[in-house]
């Protein structure tokens, strides 16, 4: 994957402001060539920043001072207007704990049961690499679109394709290494993630409340799935003035329960009906 | 990459016993037809596993039974014997924390300073894929030596080097995207770390303690680094006993603070002045 | 309350070494003249300590040296052998957001379900005060033998009575400012809480799992409790070291959920009714 | 301390909404004979209030209902106008934790240095009750005086006394059990405030940023304050639908770091060196 050290039309740019930390003024926008972009600050023209240096400074006509990156993946979901949100979507501070957790790396065979808005799809994109695919399931049409194009707007590896089908009907996929599901009623997709995975194979589930955290245990543990556990990550940010360095007062301190599990072969009855009871 | 359904002689297996939750009776070994491996629950024949698809259920001579699986990284590092530490690691639940805000993906170019056990070098080499590469700097040969024994066992893709280099001498490498720093004192290798990446390309510092992050954030900003952020995570287990649900009593509650920032064009003198008063 | 400045016979005192933070190497003892102590770092004469000014340095007959001060509540829960425990307790970094957020204050009448070892017991009489008074409710004889043993030794106003008797069977207070329900099926004494609860009064129920959660919450609505909350507190703890001064690593990261709610008149049952069917 | 079942003019109520969990409509309202209350939701005569049962259902001229309760310190800090910030202040999340660790009690001594608003005193005169006594120091006149107006409007019990003084000028009172201290450079005050405490005494110090923290410990180390800790607390509110019980999204997930050090005898020079040795 080559590099480019410059700025070139058709790039995304993240436009941070050189002289204050307010994530608001923060802008992704893609350039065009003749385009010009209105920041409260003043406006840039596209060709201002087309052929520069990533990490330049840019100035708007009244003199103010952005600095323009490429935008990681978190940047794009954030400050990009054209990454459009239809629903909730699964926020950075939960890729890296599934990913983790999950072991999910370069070349896996992913299938993702609700594609939502597809910020999740777009960050196992950036892991999976070219020998990697997600197949991500959607029901809604709409949905489906938006994900496409932001999708589209945000992968440099056409390694996704999205389906606009029900799971709870069934998978198409065979062998598949993860079954990331998201969905409100996880439990109907359960049987289906374990036919399309491999032995070995895991399922992880994004679960907002405690109750459908419950009942996609249990269900869980009644089709064997092994090796079950339930993590809850949060993360918070600081305020770094370097005379007065402490965590921000106020932030997000809960976004899900993800619950691990993986596919083993074969478990005789007995043993699942002493697992459920042994944990009655 | 294709994927063995069945294990074979070489391959790692994670053993996890059918009928309790204990960790510490979890096990990773390598398979070498013709060995035994002893457990507290009686012995395995590695025969037994060779050959048998993922996820079987494996007996030993007593007839407790375990079931046998492809162990993912976090695995390896918790219950191979092999993989030795001589260092303090960085632990799964920092890896996906790390990798998601600083946007490491797929075909990056990464400078790890401090390999240290090699830990979080073979989760970077899992994710950056063949087209990717690491260079990790480790000062001390006895480290240096078991973390390439340690990746030797681990990684399947042979994308990192290990240098026996003190990295305040130098960075030989240009146009980076990721510096990454886990170093007792990082200031001391932030003016090489700037050196060695692209511009826009991020370094990222791992820092335990307030007194080291402090000085830390004051020498980012004295060298220009942008986009400066500090974050620190923390993630919560579970009892999944499906009906008593609730989070663990004790476990880990910190690991480090992580800091985060991007190299952007030369910043006027006059600007970074008045970034540091700003701060006083 | 008039306080000695001097250690007597039959005061409890703290013994902390000099130099460790070692938390084992602490201990609450009793005074009584003529009486030894045997630490591992040697032995202390009682009749050492009787007559010393509080914060003064013991040392053992091989010279190891100990502060001695006056323990406060959490130090005799923790290090004083004769405080015991039939039951998990109700540990203090919960006993602040209990009392905090329910208003529990000098004065107060109160009724405690499940005494337990009587922990919290002695943390709310110590705030009440000789105005206030604990009404605490036990069922096993046994632990309400220990916790009368364990309160003897630890409160100085003698504010509470322990009561063999299941509040199942009826509360006999009236008028109750705080009822405190600590017992695993919370649902079945909440409505003679309620009966016992002055207008506007609160109960607290102090809950471990998901599970005992939601039945709980759903029997409060159903019997009219109104500005219900539920809350979930922890405490990290430090390593002091001026210079390498961060969290610890490890500790307590969960206890329990805290619901609270108060009494309020007569709702109508067609607002009740709506209430639920809103939650559903 | 007898209680009124019924509101009585002068009383304080909370209005609480019967149908939402809007915490911005709630309000708390001093009753005046006579007066009217304008709400979002119509208008409450003071004279509906007056008489009425705590937890009584109010209704508006438009018929909103509200629930009437006696409010608790918390909801008096929070939606009663009259008491008025003119800084930051200390919530409520922090000061269970406060109390709890350092013990605080029925007829405590107490030293605060910096009454701010007032709200952290009125806490702890809820608790001391009327054997104990507060002395708190504050600088600065105009919030003295807002201090002086919120606690006559808060507490039942008249023991405290604001002194319009610097502490670093010198603390007047001596053998107090605890000294708390909220100011900026609290490491000035530390020298008077062991001066202040009796043998065993506590000095408590709040304090929001990584490098006051770090002055302030190495100051403790120095004048041979023992048993130091720090601690810090969060505290996470859940959303309580009975059919989606989980923890809120977002919230407050920092306050501060608090230290808590008790005063012994006197420490020979050589080993308060040893010991700040230790620590270098």
């Amino acid at each position: 994957m080559e590099k480019s050290k410059f700025f070139s039309d058709g790039d995304l740019v993240l436009l941070i402001p050189l002289n204050t930390e307010k994530i608001k003024d923060r802008h992704v926008i893609q350039l065009h060539s003749g385009e010009k972009f209105h920041t409260k600050n003043g406006m840039i023209l596209h060709d201002d920043i087309i052929g520069k240096t990533l990490g330049s400074i840019i100035s708007t006509h009244i003199g103010f001072n952005y600095i323009a990156l490429d935008p990681t993946l978190k940047d794009i979901i954030k400050h990009y207007p054209k990454f459009r949100y239809k629903t909730q979507i699964i926020y950075p501070r939960d890729w890296g704990l599934i990913m983790a957790f999950a072991g999910i790396k370069n070349g896996d065979l992913i299938v993702e049961i609700g594609t939502g808005s597809g910020a999740f799809t777009a960050f196992l994109s950036s892991i999976i690499g070219p020998e990697g695919k997600i197949f991500s399931y959607e029901v809604d049409p709409d949905r489906a679109r938006i994900a496409e194009e932001n999708l589209r707007n945000t992968c440099s590896t056409r390694n996704y394709i999205i389906k606009i089908k029900n799971a709870e009907d069934g998978i198409d996929e065979r062998d598949v290494d993860i079954v990331f599901i998201d969905v409100p009623e996880p439990w109907r997709v359960l049987r289906n993630a374990w036919q399309a995975l491999r032995f070995g194979g895991q399922v992880v589930v994004y679960i907002p409340t405690f109750n459908q955290l419950q009942k996609t245990l249990k269900v869980m543990l009644l089709y064997g799935f092994i090796d079950v556990s339930v993590k809850e990550g949060f993360i918070r940010d600081f305020q770094i003035k370097p005379y007065a360095v402490r965590p921000k007062i106020k932030g997000y301190y809960f976004s899900a329960f993800i619950v691990f599990g993986r596919k083993g072969t074969f478990i005789p009855i007995k043993q699942i009906k002493e697992a459920l009871k042994k944990f009655e």
